[in-house]
């Protein structure tokens, strides 16, 4: 067992060279995607399977599945999936099974146990020699994180058009991720850096997001804050938040706030207009403010998610800057079994 | 505004006399629950809705349809359920929203327009007057929320029946849930002080659930901490503890581990062996200690959650004791519009 890795503050990290790769390499997939897809011999249900970071990044692309699609739409723990072995799990099932490495011992065991169950799964992640990716017959792999977020959205844009959508709008919108993508994280820098100075020693941070950036707050405080620094840190869907957590609020409070230009918006924003008046500061990340070049304005509430996920690495970059722990460091993950 | 009622640490209140007619009530209803599940022209989804405590309420009922049907079955908050307006919100579709005194406004918007939508909405509500049961056609009134439970319990079991489960274990067990609750509570007493005693002045209080008991924790971390005692608090699924939070743990840490009979005990086992090592003191509520005379020993796991309910409530209190908070108090909370 480690402390972790306090190194002390350092300059924040340079924005990785592999995101825009990883972008293009998932778009060009789109033909496979779509035809593996269209080829299920049935597809009556989706399961969205993960554990942890994968678990929370499956709501972008659930949430478009409950938009567009009225096939029948679960997003599951790995474990939960398996432990509660719902008799729904099996031929006419669509398993989708995400885990970045591949190698999340919970979610190579709900996919196999799902494909011997007759239903049709799929492992979207990085490494093609990975226990995911050899534990099921399709799988769909990226460069990093980034790519298998368009890889996740790919497979649900697939499902839409073989329920007989037009997809080719969200198609070309998704190309324009790329340069969308570089411009935003260049852009986003400044604001990042003020809220990791701003917040690296609260008590407790709390993040509100809605709809297809919930995962993305999930990911931001359960993955970055508590798993890697260590802080307290919860996210509250702003679709609870007038349900009994803003009591917790006050003027000592600090929070974040995603704010994206899907549906659920509005929710959002009243919370905002709560904790203007009734919180301390409250820090907001708002996909208005992003420029995305080469994005409709009706397509911009499906490709903001998209990028909000490289900008929380970024964020949780600049608080392990300015906080003095690296964001590879654990107490007990990878130190002994448990 | 209000910062609340701070009346000082005083004894706790006594066990509520009207648990056992609000269970005897909802239990009487069980042919007519049945004959209107039976009735419905067509079931082929089932959408859980409800917000706050309600939300979180409706996780056990929802746990049971996920381990025996065969249909697909969401539970969502109603906010969230109006927002993403899912195209299979139609015929064909059960809809269940469930709200205490049945003026939760966002479920009211979300039965209505439900309804409209041609979904076959039925109200679970303590109120027949109030604004849920006069929105929609079809509503199923209990004495409080304890009866509540029941009737989703009860509603899941009538789609069961009408899917050709045979029901009557269940239906047996539920007449010996009056007694055993009664048992259980006066039991649980002094546990329930000795948790509240020891966690009154944590700076976070972590809570660890799984399956049907997840929505219980997220009851009591959320409305019962969160709202009514303005502590910082967050209920962690047992299934996600080791992909994250867990690293938040050290001997500083206190929580509580709500412990059931059910199929993803293991899950919460295994975080428990984790805690013993590297935390400070766990508390366990484990239904394992529960006498629950007359339930046979494979309808336990069916059974416990709905005794967790009314021990939540009793835990609540032993903190209002303790604390001098009531639990009516509010700062935000029908003060004012928001």
């Amino acid at each position: 067992m480690t402390d972790g890795t306090y190194v002390g503050p350092k300059p924040v990290k340079p924005i990785p060279q592999e995101i825009r790769p990883s972008q293009e390499n998932a778009l060009r997939r789109w033909g496979e995607i779509r035809d593996w897809v269209l080829g299920l011999p049935a597809l009556e249900r989706v399961f969205l399977v993960g554990a942890g970071g994968s678990y929370s990044g499956l709501q972008a692309a659930h949430y478009l599945l409950d938009r567009e699609s009225a096939l029948p739409v679960v997003s599951v723990n790995s474990d939960e999936f398996y432990h509660r072995a719902s008799p729904s799990v099996g031929p006419g099932a669509l398993v989708i099974a995400l885990s970045a490495a591949g190698a999340t011992a919970e979610t190579v065991r709900a996919a196999s146990w799902a494909q011997e169950r007759g239903a049709a799964v799929v492992a979207v992640t990085l490494k093609s020699d990975g226990p995911l990716a050899q534990a099921v017959s399709n799988g769909f792999i990226s460069l990093n994180g980034d790519g298998n977020q368009i890889v996740l959205q790919l497979l649900v844009l697939a499902t839409l058009a073989r329920e007989g959508h037009d997809v080719s709008a969200k198609i070309d919108a998704l190309h324009a991720l790329p340069d969308a993508t570089d411009a935003a994280l260049r852009g986003f820098e400044p604001l990042a850096a003020a809220i990791a100075k701003d917040m690296k020693d609260v008590p407790v941070t709390y993040l509100l997001a809605s709809g297809p950036l919930q995962g993305m707050g999930s990911t931001f405080t359960s993955c970055f804050l508590q798993e890697m620094q260590w802080m307290h840190a919860a996210t509250i869907n702003a679709n609870e938040f007038f349900q009994g957590p803003f009591e917790v609020f006050d003027k000592q409070t600090k929070s974040i706030l995603f704010l994206g230009e899907d549906a659920t918006r509005p929710m959002v924003e009243r919370a905002e207009r709560f904790l203007s008046e009734h919180s301390g500061t409250t820090h907001r990340i708002d996909s208005r403010d992003l420029e995305l070049a080469g994005v409709p304005s009706d397509q911009r509430g499906f490709i903001a998610p998209l990028v909000f996920y490289p900008m929380m690495f970024r964020l949780a970059e600049n608080y392990a800057s300015v906080r003095g722990y690296t964001l590879e460091g654990r107490r007990y993950m990878w130190q002994f079994a448990y």
